[in-house]
C-alpha cells in the first residue's frame, strides 16, 4: 500500500463528517430520530442542493444524469481516465434511519476533501455518486439509478411508474432534474475504473464480533412474489365457517407453511412478510381479498433455486376455495465482488490498524448492479444492534471514520495503481 | 288472526316493492350492483329524502330524533296509544348489497302503504323507523341509533367520533339533520306497543332448507376484540431471525391458536378476523406494528363466556420478543325475543300460506337494542348463497314480499289487539 494511500487516509476529519451526516439528517427529519427522505421528493431535492453546495465550494467537478444520479468529481491529473468511484444513496424509507445510504454518500464526500486535504492529486479522477432511488419505497423498484446507469434495465420502463399518491416518477424526476438546472448530463455506463461503497452493515455481525471493518464478498440473491388472494367478501354473524370464503385465514395457512420451508437451522434464510393488505377491511366482513408480499434472501444460488420452486406449489395448495395468484416482482441472483478489491480493503485496513471480517451484503446496494460495469466491492461499518430501516438506527462517529479511512485509502491506492 | 289483518297482507304489491328497493339501490350504487350509502354521508342524506318524499305523497307524519332516527307514521284512530313499529336501517357498509337494510325499511313502508290501500284504519297508529348508522362501517360502533334510542349509551360519548377521513359525527349528523329542516324532534325512548323488524337472513339457513320464513329467536352474542403487537421495525435482508422482533409473525401465531380455540364441530361458532393492518407496510421491513380485530359470536351466554376468558391468555402467549395489547370493544350479550311475538309471526305465516323455521339470527340488528323497550321479533327471507356484505347480495323478488306480508299482517294484529 503506497504511502500516499495512508496520507490521505489520515486526512479524514470524524468531526467533519459527523458534522454532514448530521446537517444531512435534518433534511426530512422525523421524531424520533429518523429521516422521511424519498426518491424524488422534495426532501431528496433539498438534500441534492445541500451536497451540491458543498461540492462548489470546493471546485469538485459535478455531473448528473438522466435518471437524476449526482456525480461529484475530484479531479485527476490523467482527465481521459476513468474515474475510480464510490457512492451510495441519499433516499431514505418512509421511516428511515440517518446513516443508511447518507452515510456512503457524506462518507465518500469526506474522502474527497481528505484527499484534497492531504495535497494528493491522484492519476485517474476520484468520484463520488449519489445513486437516484435506492430504496425504492416510492417508486419501485429500488436500486433504480444504479440498475439503469448499468444497463439492467431501461428508462422507458420506469417513467410511467407512480407512487401511493398516483405521482408519476417522470414527474418527479422532472421536477429533481429542474432544481439543477446548470448540471450537465452524462449517459449511463460511462466508464468506471473501480466502485467501491460504504454503508453501516444494517445487521448485528460486526457489533457482536466486535469488527471494525466488513469486507464485504458479495450480496445475498433477492427474491420478491406477490401473493392475492380472492375470497369472497360475507358477513361475519351469518356466514358459517363452511361457506366461507376467507381471503385471510387462506393467507394464513399459506404463510405458516412457507415458514415452515424457510426454517433453516443456519439462520441464513432472510424471510419477510413485509406488506400485507387486507380488504374491506372492516371487522364484521369476512376479507374478500388479502395481498401481501414475500421477501426472501440467500447467497447460494442452489439454496434459492430450491425454494423458489416450492413457493407458487405452496400458495395454490392452500386456496381451498380461494382463488391464489403468485407473481414474482423482483429476482436478483447472489452477486461476488471483485477478489483484487476485497484483498485491497483488507490491505487498507490492516495497515491503519482496523480488524476486519469478510462477510456476505443481506441488503441489496447498488454496487449490486456496478459491479457488472467495474470490479466491484463494499465496505461495512458496525451499527447498533443491528437495527437498520428504523428511525432508531445509528453507529458511532469512531466506527464511521474507521469506514471512510479505509475508504480513502483504497480510492487513492487504485486510482494511482 | 283477525281477517283485516290477513286483508292488509293480501294488499301487498311486489312491483311496488320492488321498484322502490331498485330505485333506493340508485342512491351511492356500485359498479358491481352493491351500494356504499355510509351513515350519515351525502348518500344518505339523498337516501332519506327520498323516502321523505314518497311518505309526503302518501300524508304519512315524519318525525326525527337527535341521531337523526326517521319515523313515519300511519296514523291510528287511537292517537294517544304508542305506535306498534317496524324497520331496519338505509345506511350501508362500504361494499354492501341492495337489501342488507333497505329491505326492512322499504318493505315496512310497503306495509303501511298496504294498510292504507286495504282501507283499513287501525286503532295503534303504525310506524317505520330508519334507524341511524346501524352498519357502523364509518362512525363506531355500529347500531348507533336504535342503543341510542334504546338508551343503552349516550349521544354525548358520540359526538367526537371520527372517520377515516377526520369528519366527526356531530358535524355529519348536524349536516343530515339540516336537510329535514321541517322534522320534529321525537325524544329518545319514546313508548312503542311492539316492533318487529324484517330482514334478509345474510346467511344461507332458509335457502338450503327451503323455507320462506325465518322467525327469528334472538340475537347471537356479539363480542369485538382490538389486537395490537409492537415489534421492532427492521431490514428484512440483514436481519437474521434469531434477532427479529417481527409483528406480522406474532399476529399469525396467536391467529393459529386462536382458530383451534374457535374450532367448532356444530359450525355455530362465528370467528372472523376482518380487520389487519400491518406497518409500515413496506416489503423489505420487518414489520414494527400489526393491529387486527377479532369478532366472535355464539348464541348461548356459557360458550361466550368459557371463550371470552381465553383469549387474552392466548394473545399474550405468543408475544414472545414483542409486546400484545388486548382491548375488549364491542360486548353484546345474547338477545331473546319475545315468545308473544314468535308465535304471532309464526301464526301469520302459516295463515297466509309460508313455510317458517324457527332460527337465531347470526348478525346483530336494531331489534337487538329495542326488545329492552317493547315485545321485539324478526322476520327473515332467503337471501341466495346466504351472502351479504358483499355487492352481490341478493334476494327473489317474491321471497322479499312473503316476508313484507307476514310483517303487515303482524303489524295489524298488534295495531288492533
Amino acid at each position: 500500500m503506497q504511502s500516499e494511500s495512508i496520507k490521505a487516509a489520515k486526512n479524514v476529519d470524524q468531526d467533519r463528517l459527523w458534522k454532514r451526516l448530521m446537517s444531512m439528517a435534518e433534511i426530512g427529519a422525523l421524531p424520533n430520530g429518523g429521516v422521511n427522505r424519498q426518491a424524488l421528493s422534495n426532501e431528496d431535492i433539498l438534500a441534492r442542493q445541500r451536497i451540491i453546495k458543498w461540492a462548489k465550494d470546493l471546485d469538485f467537478q459535478i455531473e448528473t444524469d438522466e435518471i437524476a444520479n449526482l456525480f461529484i468529481r475530484l479531479v485527476g491529473s490523467n482527465t481521459s481516465a476513468p474515474p475510480v468511484s464510490t457512492g451510495s444513496h441519499l433516499d431514505s424509507q418512509p421511516r428511515g434511519g440517518k446513516f443508511d445510504g447518507a452515510f456512503g454518500v457524506i462518507g465518500g464526500f469526506e474522502a474527497l476533501e481528505a484527499i484534497r486535504c492531504a495535497g494528493i492529486k491522484p492519476e485517474s479522477s476520484i468520484e463520488l455518486i449519489a445513486w437516484t432511488n435506492e430504496e425504492g419505497g416510492r417508486f419501485q423498484p429500488g436500486v433504480m439509478g444504479s440498475s439503469l446507469f448499468a444497463g439492467d434495465i431501461s428508462i422507458s420502463d420506469q417513467l410511467d411508474v407512480k407512487d401511493a399518491d398516483g405521482v408519476k416518477l417522470k414527474d418527479a424526476l422532472s421536477d429533481t432534474l429542474a432544481s439543477t438546472p446548470d448540471l450537465l448530463l452524462r449517459p449511463f455506463k460511462s466508464p468506471m475504473k473501480a466502485y467501491i461503497e460504504a454503508h453501516i452493515e444494517q445487521g448485528p455481525i460486526l457489533e457482536e464480533t466486535k469488527n471494525k471493518i466488513g469486507v464485504v464478498t458479495g450480496i445475498q440473491g433477492l427474491y420478491w412474489y406477490g401473493v392475492e388472494i380472492i375470497g369472497q367478501e360475507a358477513h361475519a354473524g351469518t356466514t358459517p365457517e363452511s361457506n366461507r370464503h376467507d381471503a385471510l385465514q387462506t393467507a394464513i395457512s399459506i404463510i405458516q407453511d412457507l415458514k415452515q420451508l424457510m426454517h433453516d437451522e443456519t439462520d441464513t434464510v432472510r424471510f419477510t412478510i413485509g406488506k400485507f393488505d387486507c380488504e374491506p377491511g372492516s371487522p364484521s366482513t369476512i376479507p374478500g381479498r388479502v395481498y401481501f408480499t414475500i421477501d426472501f434472501r440467500h447467497p447460494e444460488q442452489k439454496v434459492i433455486d430450491n425454494i423458489h420452486r416450492k413457493i407458487t406449489p405452496i400458495c395454490n395448495k392452500h386456496a381451498g376455495v380461494c382463488k391464489v395468484n403468485v407473481s414474482q416482482i423482483i429476482d436478483c441472483p447472489p452477486v461476488h465482488f471483485d477478489e483484487d478489491i476485497m484483498e485491497l480493503i483488507k490491505t487498507a485496513a490492516s495497515t491503519i490498524g482496523h480488524n476486519h471480517l469478510l462477510m456476505p451484503s443481506g441488503a441489496g446496494h447498488d454496487a449490486g448492479h456496478i459491479s457488472k460495469l467495474c470490479p466491484t466491492g463494499m465496505i461495512f461499518v458496525p451499527c447498533k444492534g443491528g437495527v437498520s430501516h428504523n428511525e432508531l438506527e445509528s453507529s458511532e462517529p469512531e466506527d464511521l471514520v474507521s469506514g471512510i479511512q479505509t475508504l480513502t485509502a483504497c480510492l487513492v491506492e487504485l486510482a494511482n495503481k
